[in-house]
């Protein structure tokens, strides 16, 4: 072993013991024949005294920042203890040292507040991986794991692989493939889930199924989306949605109790798909603070003012505390909701003075009596500043969400340690997707309609009023996990599958494995899966779930590091019997 | 929920309560209008009375095998206890019950001795699943699982999610690779094991990691290979090979006496693999039984008998109490021997009688005092049979090892119930790979030569003496794990790689970012990776390592449940910018 000892090991007892260290060369300070270094491993930072005075061969001279060295020496008391860090207390006098490996300079600063940029830090990804800040959010994804693991085998399920190079099925995202050498022209695909594996376990009475595994979507991405991402993937027999919802509102539970020593005794708040959208315009709701839209349309129509009388919507939200706001802060506004990403077409606003009088940017239409209205349903008090948008529904809504957000992130209550979990509950089966002309599935095409939705499926014109047995676990404005009740019997799911627009010829193609499966004993089932990268993220009060992956892609999908993707040789390409086309198809 | 209880749960305690169940009709019993159903889920059976004469809505008539049901009663003491199941004290008298989903006839018995051929089994996999021998290996695997995760956990390594989207690196075994849709004509491949990243975290100071984790090569298969396999994979920091023994020797002991209640107390035996070789004939050798082999060249040879003089190499084992072999049975082993498998062009024997006396097939060129010599190598005594098999060293040691197992399999020296774990140490850095006319990696280009032997690596004709530190360990004559201590420094990688025929260039372009990361300050490190599919298959007794998977794939690479792989649509190819050769190139 090359070393007796970790850097965060030793204490004041171990003073005047004979130790044994390595690790890395954190800083060098030499006052003259005096070098001081910091040594740092994983496990902390010690600090090492180099007395050249004593040896010559002691000269600290040639180590360099980054430097892995091995030390022999004695741990003594500091004079100048730092209280700083747990091994304050004592040094090392060292007797005589190896240098393991040097080091060049490191192109960025390891530090915390470093000075490198983030594609040079994707390219040295193995020194960024030595910032305490990237450590720290691996070892909270690590205990994050445990604590989930712990929780799930404690409750009976069991981990089960499923494989990774399966059918591929496009529906919904776009699949990664994998051309198969030993099956010429067949492609395998990598999974977006393992959802019809878990359904099969289920059927074939595995009753509880676990696994934090990767998955694959091939979709451009967004900022901080990564082609490959984890989930906890768990699925349950004969169970209700209740069963589920309880099941995991413990789960999360107990991760925010080992994690964050964060306990919620209240059981978390459930909303309907149809509350979100309402109230908070979006279905997955920061409930950290209340501001909820309110909808003025009907209150405020019929009195001349165009821009609510031609509108489909007119909504808005109390900013409570903001009546002050200058015409410089509220003309900043305006600007923030007519830029493209929000896109309209301009903002209203009441001011609800200290003395309860209320002024707008519309009083020519509306006098105080009306504005009370307003004010009485957006539950304004004096002081307070109510926001109002106009236009087409859907635009008008996300808008109004949009504006709640920046409002409470403006007004300070979006606090990052404060949490604030809820489920939304009753999501729609179905959704109008226009690109494709075509309804697509909400959640996946095999989610249960609502039992008593079940007759909408045969009238094309109700599809839009079908609800599922399908929830969403909400952290703080940010989905962290989505499930559903499974549908189980082949009937329903031929149905399903039809309201997709799939002849039963495609489904019995891609799904006949599972429509067979389903007339062999398949109970009832259902299940949830939780975005691992995001969960840790906001465990771990980060925006981004990069800095909580070990290996990430940048938004072009490429590891710069290692340089991949990358161009196969020929001899590659022949065995697979693939070509490439240069030019993209027409 | 749909059940109070499950199927494993209910004890004489429970009589007279109401329960409901859920679970799967195991079996459906008449006697007059008394129907006994057995009721299974992953848990147990419980027996079920359905009494018609009662109520004739309990008609158990339209049940049938694998049907799915819910039922209400009361649990009651049975009068006729069945003592072989946990819950074999009581039935089920039911009140009502529901058919939750009909089961057709299930295309085989699930049954542990199943009618079942391995295509239909693989087929209807869901249901092959649910047969109680496979449930117990996917049981088992996952208190393997969990086993090596306590142990790893307990001793400071952090799991650590490594890319499955990587670079092609074509060395040693063929990589499966992924179209780049957004960096069209480019692929990632992805892992053959995470054995650069794991570097790479060592690098970074991670100090121990581990992962159980998936890992792909393109291969093709032999029997009882799998596309994708398992490892349990591990990386240490400042550690020597001992370290690395040690440690994971722990965890081994600590797997069986979880999984198994065996303990270890004694350490594992540790064989040059050298010895291997000499001894056992190969480099995995079954420690369950001695038998080694017995070098018998210089002692045979220059008597005349030209199949001995004319070989490289005369090696014999002792089949201990074996003398009275009957010709018929030599004759079959001869045979056996004989096999294109084996290839070897005969046996030559000799018997040691109950009274000392040596008779063997070659008497016209070998006197007893001569065959006394013979007996006294191989240590035979009385009631013994030497076997002894000459030619080409390569071909004849390989022979005389499987000849050895063979024989150690008649004897019944190889019980799957004994285990008989030990290391094997000292293999060499490369081997000359005839097919592609070099010297390759014996284990991966990352080995580290032992540093007395790196002066070798300048002498192309020394190549073949030089040893790795590098180790597996073995089970019972099969590898179960490997690992090596590894290159830290980038002038002996590169070293390595020119070995491999590499050109700095190619080096760089594969390996830049390792080599690289080797100048910014890389520690000392070692690891292991566990096959833990053959680990669980070992540790289950069987030799199958498919039995261990939830969803394997068949000999050629198929998972035929899926029909995957398959052809995907034009317009994936499009996206990809790649098109199919319907015909091999040449």
């Amino acid at each position: 072993m090359y070393r007796t000892h970790t850097c965060g090991e030793l204490r004041i007892e171990h003073a005047g013991q004979p130790v044994t260290l390595t690790g890395w060369v954190q800083t060098v300070r030499k006052f003259g024949s005096i070098t001081f270094v910091d040594l740092r491993d994983r496990y902390g930072i010690t600090q090492l005294l180099f007395n050249e005075s004593l040896n010559a061969q002691l000269d600290a001279q040639p180590l360099g920042r980054e430097f892995v060295i091995q030390v022999q020496g004695n741990a003594a008391e500091r004079t100048n203890k730092n209280k700083n860090i747990p091994t304050g207390d004592i040094e090392i006098i060292v007797n005589n040292f190896t240098i393991l490996n040097a080091a060049k300079t490191p192109p960025f600063t390891i530090a915390d507040d470093t000075d490198g940029g983030d594609e040079l830090r994707m390219k040295y990804r193995y020194l960024d991986l030595r910032r305490n800040l990237v450590k720290q959010n691996l070892e909270l994804r690590y205990r994050v794991n445990r604590a989930a693991r712990n929780f799930l085998d404690s409750r009976g399920f069991m981990d089960i692989e499923t494989p990774f190079l399966i059918k591929s099925t496009p529906e919904g995202a776009r699949d990664f493939v994998v051309p198969s050498r030993m099956n010429a022209n067949e492609f395998y695909a990598l999974p977006q889930s393992p959802q019809t594996f878990k359904q099969l376990l289920m059927v074939s009475g595995y009753d509880r199924y676990y696994q934090i595994v990767k998955c694959f979507r091939d979709e451009d991405l967004r900022a901080d989306r990564q082609p490959e991402f984890t989930q906890i993937d768990c699925e349950m027999s004969f169970v209700e949605q209740e069963d589920i919802l309880n099941n995991f509102e413990d789960m999360t539970k107990y991760i925010f109790k080992e994690i964050k020593g964060i306990e919620f005794n209240e059981p978390f708040p459930r909303m309907t798909w149809d509350d979100a959208m309402e109230f908070y315009g979006n279905d997955k709701p920061d409930i950290r603070f209340e501001m909820k839209l309110v909808n003025l349309t009907k209150t405020v129509q019929g009195n001349g003012f165009k821009v609510f009388d031609e509108a489909e919507v007119v909504l808005a939200i109390n900013a409570a505390g903001c009546a002050e706001y200058t015409r410089k802060q509220l003309d900043e506004l305006t600007d923030w909701v007519k830029r493209p990403q929000i896109g309209m077409s301009g903002l209203i606003y009441a001011r609800v003075g200290a003395d309860g009088s209320i002024k707008s940017s519309v009083d020519k239409f509306f006098d105080e009596p009306k504005l009370k209205v307003w004010a009485e349903l957006a539950n304004a008090r004096p002081g307070d500043l109510i926001l109002v948008l106009a236009g087409k529904e859907e635009k008008t809504r996300k808008a109004a969400s949009e504006l709640r957000l920046e409002m409470g992130e403006r007004l300070g209550l979006r606090d990052k340690n404060v949490f604030k979990p809820l489920w939304v509950i009753d999501f729609p089966l179905l959704e109008w997707a226009e690109e494709d002309n075509r309804w697509v599935a909400r959640h996946h095409p095999f989610t249960s309609p609502k039992p008593e939705h079940i007759a909408l499926m045969d009238d094309l014109s109700r599809y839009g009023e079908i609800k599922a047995n399908a929830y969403d676990i909400v952290l703080n404005g940010t989905e962290i996990g989505g499930g559903s009740i499974r549908i189980f019997q082949r009937p329903l799911q031929e149905k399903m599958f039809a309201a997709l627009g799939m002849s039963p010829e495609e489904a019995q193609h891609k799904f006949g494995f599972l429509l067979g499966a389903f007339e062999y004993g398949a109970p009832p089932h259902g299940g949830i899966a939780f975005g691992f990268d995001r969960l840790c993220s906001l465990l771990g009060g980060s925006e981004t779930i990069r800095d909580f992956i070990a290996f990430p892609k940048n938004n072009s999908g490429r590891d710069v590091m290692l340089d991949a993707p990358s161009a196969i040789d020929d001899k590659q390409l022949a065995e697979l019997r693939i070509d490439l086309v240069k030019e993209a198809k027409a």
